[in-house]
C-alpha cells in the first residue's frame, strides 16, 4: 500500500522565500542537497512519523505574473543567494510546478502589493466569502487531484498592513457573516486561513500579517478539528535577540539600550517600503525584549529597502548595558544572512510538524512551535532556548 | 546572637578583579551600588541563605607590593573603569584592607609571574608542603580573628603555565607524600587549593590554572567534607560562545569556523603575554565549540596584549556558517566589556553559592555552578542555557 | 607692550561642545592637557601667528539656566567623556566664567529649542534687528572690557529647523530692512552672525543651521572687511566619508549604496529628536558622497536619540560596492567617538584660522577652512585630503 | 599597419589572482565586463597610449600541474567569487591559454610552496644562471610567437620566506656571477625578475617576495634600459590603513594602537599558514603607519588560514585612539573583499602603467606607481592619497 502523501501549499508561491522552499524540497527529494538548516531532521527528532521528501507535493497561490524559474534565476544572479548548478538541475521540474499555483485574492493587501500584483487580478470583484470559496476550491483539487491525505498551507506573501484586531467578534459564529460584506476588514491573509482551517487543513503564518490571529479564527479551528499557528518566521536578528537577551538577563547586567538597524533590497523589502506595511513588521520584531528583560530598555529597530542588498539581509545591532558598579559596556553584532534560504528551511519544518501535530490530533494553536516565530501565538515564552525546550519535550512526548 | 559570618579569601588579591570584588563589596554593603551584574541577586535565587553584604569579611594573598587603592585609581585613571566617586567614599576602608593580604607563594607560577612579584618573595625557600602550612595558617588566622563561620577561597590570580594533568597519582593519599618533594609539579593554585580543603573550605578556581582539577584533589575535598568547583570564569567572549553556539545547532545551520581575537591590556594580558602561560588560556576558551555541535568547526582564539585598552577587553568573532542549499553565512560580534567588573560579581556570586553548598553539606565538584565557568569541572554540559537551568533546579531543590 | 589678545564668543556657551571648548582652552593654558585632537598644532602649522592659549579670552551667548559646572560634571559622570580630575582643577574658573555668558535670542529656534530654554527669555519681544543690536552690544562690551584686538564668534549652539534660502534677497542692502519686521524668517543663528560681521569679527558656524550662507551676509561681510565660513563641524562618521570616499572612487570600485546609522544621546541628540531640527542634520550628512564619486549611490543616513549614550556617538556605516567583474563586496565600520571631544579642539582650531585670516585681510568666505567642515561653503571640494592640502597651501603662502 | 602588442607574462600563471586577470582580460576584449576595478580607465587616465584590451596577449610560468578551467571554477564555486556565466562563455579561450603557460622555477620558494607543486619539478637540477637562461627562453619565444612589441612581466605567485637583503652585493657586476653558485641565495621571485630585466622588459613584483627589491637589480634594469617596481599589492587592510592613518594625523588623534586580524583560506593563505612565508607578508602590512604617525602606536597583524573563506579575505581592525583632553575612542572596521577579484584589476593597472612607462623610455623604479603597493620600493610616501596624485601628476605630464 503506497504511503500517505501530504501536500504543502505555500500562499506567496512564487516569492523568494517560497521559490528556496521549492527548489530545497525537490533538491532534497533528489538528494542534491544536504539538510543543513533544517530543524526536524536533527538527531533528537528522528523517529517521528514526519512526512518523507518523497512524499510531499507542491502547490501555491500567488498574485504575480511571474515563474518559478525567473525567480530561482533572480536567487541566483542577482543576489547571488543560490548555487547556480541546483537551479540548472531543476529547471524543468520548477517549470512544470508553475501549473500547480493558482490565483490568489488582493483582498485587503494594501495598496504597495496590489501594484505588484498581475494587472488582471485588480479587477476581480469578490466578496470575502466567494474568495474564501474560491480559494479552497483550488486546495481542495489539488488535494484530490494528487490524492494527498493531508495539506499543510504556509503563508509565506508580503506583508500586509496592520489591522486593527479589536474590531472582530471572539467567535466564528459571530465572525462567519460579516465574509458577505464587501467592507469587511479581514485581509487576504485571513481569508487563506480561513479556506485553510474551513478545509480542516493546519494554516501556518509566516508572516507578520493578521492571518488567524485572531480568537474567532482559533474557534474556527477547533471547530474544525485542526490546528493553525504564527506569526513571523523568526530567522535572523530576532532569533539572535531571542538567544541573547536571555543571557543578559541571567547574568543580571542591566540592558540601557538595544538598537538593530536592518536592510535588504528584495520584493519583501520593497513592499515594507510602504511605511504601513513596515509598522506591521517593527512591532513584530521589537516586542520581545522587555519581556524577556521584566523591564524595558529603550529600543529602536529599523528595517530598509537598500536595493543593492537583494535577498542579503544584514542587520547591525548595538547593544548598549550597565555592568557591575554601574559602568557601561557595549556588545554589537552584525548578521549577514540571506533571508530566503534562512527562511525556506523552517517553512519546511513547519509544515512537517504542523502535519504530524494534525495526524495526531492536535487542535488549536500550536505554542509547541513557539521556537519558529518572532511573536508566537499563545505564548508568553520568547527566550529561544526555552522554546526550543518546548519543541522537544513535545516531540518526545508523541514517541512514548 | 549574632549571625554567623562568612570570610572571602581571594588568591591575588590586589589584582584587577579582586580589587573590583572588594570594592564592589564594601559599596555594596555601604549602599553605594546597586546589585546590576550580581547573578545571585536575580529574584529566582532570593529566599536562599545566601550571606548578606554585611556578613562578609575579605582577606587574601597576593604576591605583589602594591595597595589597594593603588591598583583602584589605575582602574578609575588609567582603564576609566570604575567611577572615581566610588573609590574616593572608599580609600579609608580599601587602605585597611591592606592589613588581611598576606604574602603568597611562587612555588611553580612560571617566569612572567616571578617577574611581577616583590622581589623578597623571589628567595623563599619551601617545600610544597611547608608553603601549604603557612598558606593554611594566614587562612586560619584569618577565619579565628574574624569568628568566622565559614571561609570560601578564590583563586583569581593570573594563569600559570599548563602543567600536564595525566602525572599526577588518582588519590590524595598517593599524592600527599608529594608535597614534600622540592621537585614536585603541583603549582602554586594547587597548594592554595590544598591549603583551603585541608581546612574543609570550600575552594573556587576563578582562572584556567590547574588549581583542584585532578582527582586527588577531588578526593581530598570529599574527605575533608567540603566542596570546590572551576575552572576559568566565563565572563565574555566564551559566555557569548556558550549562549550562540546552541542556537546553531539548534536551527541546524553548519558552522564551518569560528574565529575569535581578543584584545585587553591589564595585569593578565601581561602574564598571557608569555607565551607559556597562554595556551593554558586558549585551550579554554576553545573546547567547549566541539562539544556543542557534535562535530569540530576550524576554530582559532587569540588573546592578545595591547597595552593601551587597559582593562577593557574588546573581542571580535567571525561565525562563518553554512545555511540551507550550502550557501554560507556570516555573524560577527565585538564584545567591548571591562574585564574586572564582569569577572567581580562572578566571583561573588560564587562565594556566595559556594558558601550556601558548604553549609547544605554539599562535597566534591559543585558541577551546578557550571555556568559560571568555560570550562566547568565534572560535566560536559557547555549550552549556557542549560547550565544555568542547572544552577535554578539545584537552588530550588534547597529551597524545598 | 602686551601682545595684542583674541576673545572667543561661543553661541551656546553652556552646551557640551562649549563646555568642552572652554574646558579645553584653560587646560591648555595651565598646562594640564596635551595638545592631541588640535589641528593648529601640527608641525605644518608651526611658525604662524596663531593665538596663544594665554592670549584667548572666552564668553558667549546660551538661552539655558544652566552653568558651565553643572555642564562639566554631566560630561565627567553622565558621560564618562572627560577625565574628571581635569574639571576638579578647574572648577573655580568655570564658575568665574559664568559671568562672560550672555542672554541670547530664541528668535525663530524652534519649538524644541523654546522648551529646553530659560523661561524668563521666552518672553522677551524683539524685532530681529533689536535682538541683533542687543547683542552687538555683548560682544562689544566683551572687547573692551578685556581689551580684545578681535573677537571670533563660534556657533556652536542646538540645530535649527530648516529655512528655505531661495527666500532671501542677494544683498545686504535689500535683506537689512527686513530685520525690522517681526515677520522676517531668518533664525537665530543668521541674528548672531550679522551682530558679529557688522561688528567686523569673523563668524564661524560649527552647526548645520543657516548661519551666515546666504549671499546676502556673505555681502554684508566683504562690506565689513570680515571674514566668515561653515557649516557644520566634520567630527565623525562624516569624516569618515569624505576620506574613505575617495579611495573607493580612486581604486574605480563602484559604490551601490552607503548606509551610515549614528546614535548618540546628549543634548544635540534630543534636538534632532524633532524631525523638523532632524532635517537639517541629515541633508549636511549625505550630500557629498554623489559629489566625490561623480554618481549617486544608494544612501541612507538615521541619526536618532538614545538616551544611554549621552556624549558617545556611535556609528555604523555600511558600504555596499562592486569590484572587478561586477562581485558585491562589502566594507563596514564602526566609530565610537566622544562627540564633545571631537568638535572642541576644532572650534579652536577654527577659532585661531579665522583670527589669523582676519589678521591677513581676508574678507567674505574662508574656503581654506573646508576640511573642517561637512559642507563648506564656497567650494565644491569634498575630497578630505584635497581639503587639508589646501589649508596647508594656504597656510604656507602666509608664511612666504 | 597593425597597432603593436604587448605581452602580460604572470609569474604564478594559474594561480586564483592570475586565473581572474585572465579571466578579466578577455571578458574585457569581449565586452562581457564593465571597468569596474580597474584604475587606468578612471577619467583622468583617458587619452594616455595604455595598451587596449585587444592588443594584449597572456602567456605565463608556474609551478603547479592544474589548469587554468579548473581554478576558474574554483573561482565560481568554492569562493563564489566569480560569476559562473562568465566563466561559462571564456571555458575555450581559458582552456586554449594553458599552453601558453610553461614550467617556472622551484629554486628557494621554500618547501611549502615546493609541498605544493608538480612532483616532476621537484627534481629539476639548475642553478640560477641555468633557470634565468630557461625562464629567459620561455618568454623571447612568447614575444616572438606573437610579434609582441613589448612584454611586462608581473609576479603573482605565492609568499616565499624572507630573503636578508644585506647579504647582497651593490651592483649587478658583483651580483652576477653568484647564479653560476648552487647555493646562491636569490630566491625564484628574483630569477624571474633578472629573466625579465635581462630581456629588457619591465618587472612588476605583486608579492611581499624579494623580486627585483635590492640595489643590484636596479642596477640591471637601468643597465637594461628598463623599468620594475614593487612590492606587494595594496588590495584591502592595507590599502585602508593607508587612507585612513593619514585622517588621524591631520586631525592630530593620536593612535595609541592598531590591531588587524586577517582570515582567508585560499592558495595564499595555505602558504601563509607556514611562519617562515607568513613573516615576509606581516612585516609588508605593519609598516607604514609609524612612517605616516610620526610615532609608532602599538600594532599588531595577524593573517590567517580559515579554509571555509576560500577567497574572502576579511579583516577586522580595532584603531585605539586618544582623543581631546586624553580620551581614549575607537574606530573598527570590517572589510569583506574577494582577494584574487581585489587583486587582478591592480595587475591589469600595473601591466598597463609600466608598458607605457617603458614606452615612454622610463628605467630603474617605478615610483609613480606607489599607490599600487603595500612597501612601494624607492619612496617613503605611503599616504594613500598623496600616492595617487603622484600617479595623477605622472601621467599627466605625458600627456603634455
Amino acid at each position: 500500500m503506497a504511503r500517505p502523501r501530504t501536500g504543502i501549499w505555500l500562499i506567496g508561491a512564487k516569492g523568494g522565500v517560497a521559490t528556496t522552499t521549492i527548489i530545497g524540497l525537490i533538491a532534497l527529494k533528489k538528494g542534491l542537497s544536504e539538510n543543513v538548516g533544517l530543524v526536524s531532521e536533527l538527531p533528537q527528532f528522528a523517529g517521528l512519523d514526519l512526512v518523507r521528501w518523497e512524499d510531499i507535493v507542491i502547490g501555491g497561490h500567488d498574485i504575480r505574473s511571474t515563474s518559478l524559474v525567473e525567480e530561482a534565476w533572480k536567487l541566483v544572479y542577482e543576489s547571488r543567494a543560490i548555487d547556480g548548478r541546483i537551479v540548472e538541475k531543476l529547471r524543468d521540474d520548477l517549470a512544470a510546478l508553475d501549473a500547480n499555483i493558482q490565483d490568489g485574492t488582493l483582498y485587503n493587501v494594501g495598496k504597495t502589493i496590489v501594484d505588484l500584483s498581475d494587472t488582471k487580478l485588480r479587477t476581480v470583484q469578490e466578496t470575502p466569502r466567494t474568495a474564501v470559496d474560491r480559494l479552497k476550491g483550488h486546495i481542495a483539487d489539488f488535494a484530490k487531484a494528487n490524492d494527498l491525505q493531508r495539506v499543510v498551507v504556509v503563508n509565506v506573501a508580503s506583508t500586509e498592513p496592520p489591522v486593527d484586531e479589536k474590531q472582530f467578534p471572539q467567535t466564528w459564529k459571530e465572525l462567519e457573516p460579516q465574509l458577505n460584506e464587501t467592507g469587511c476588514p479581514l485581509p487576504a491573509s485571513s481569508l487563506y486561513g480561513i479556506a485553510s482551517l474551513e478545509l480542516g487543513f493546519p494554516y501556518i503564518n509566516f508572516t507578520p500579517s493578521l492571518g488567524t490571529a485572531i480568537p474567532a479564527l482559533d474557534d474556527l479551528a477547533k471547530q474544525n478539528n485542526t490546528c493553525h499557528m504564527g506569526h513571523d518566521g523568526k530567522t535572523g536578528e530576532t532569533l539572535l535577540k531571542s538567544t541573547l537577551a536571555p543571557m543578559f538577563a541571567h547574568r543580571n547586567l542591566k540592558v540601557m539600550s538595544w538598537v538593530g538597524h536592518n536592510i535588504f533590497g528584495n520584493m519583501d523589502a520593497k513592499v515594507l517600503d510602504d511605511p504601513e506595511n513596515k509598522k506591521t513588521k517593527a512591532v513584530s520584531k521589537d516586542r520581545l525584549l522587555g519581556k524577556i528583560f521584566g523591564y524595558t530598555p529603550q529600543t529602536l529597530v529599523t528595517i530598509e529597502n537598500i536595493e543593492s542588498m537583494g535577498d542579503w539581509k544584514t542587520a547591525w545591532d548595538h547593544i548598549h548595558f550597565q555592568g557591575f558598579l554601574g559602568t557601561p559596556m557595549v556588545m554589537q553584532f552584525t548578521w549577514q544572512g540571506c533571508d530566503s534560504l534562512l527562511a525556506a528551511p523552517l517553512v519546511i519544518d513547519l509544515a512537517r510538524f504542523a502535519d504530524l501535530a494534525k495526524q495526531k490530533g492536535e487542535t488549536g494553536l500550536l505554542q509547541q512551535l513557539a521556537c519558529f516565530f518572532k511573536s508566537p501565538l499563545g505564548t508568553e515564552e520568547n527566550d529561544f532556548a526555552k522554546q526550543f525546550a518546548m519543541l522537544e519535550a513535545w516531540t518526545e512526548s508523541l514517541k512514548a
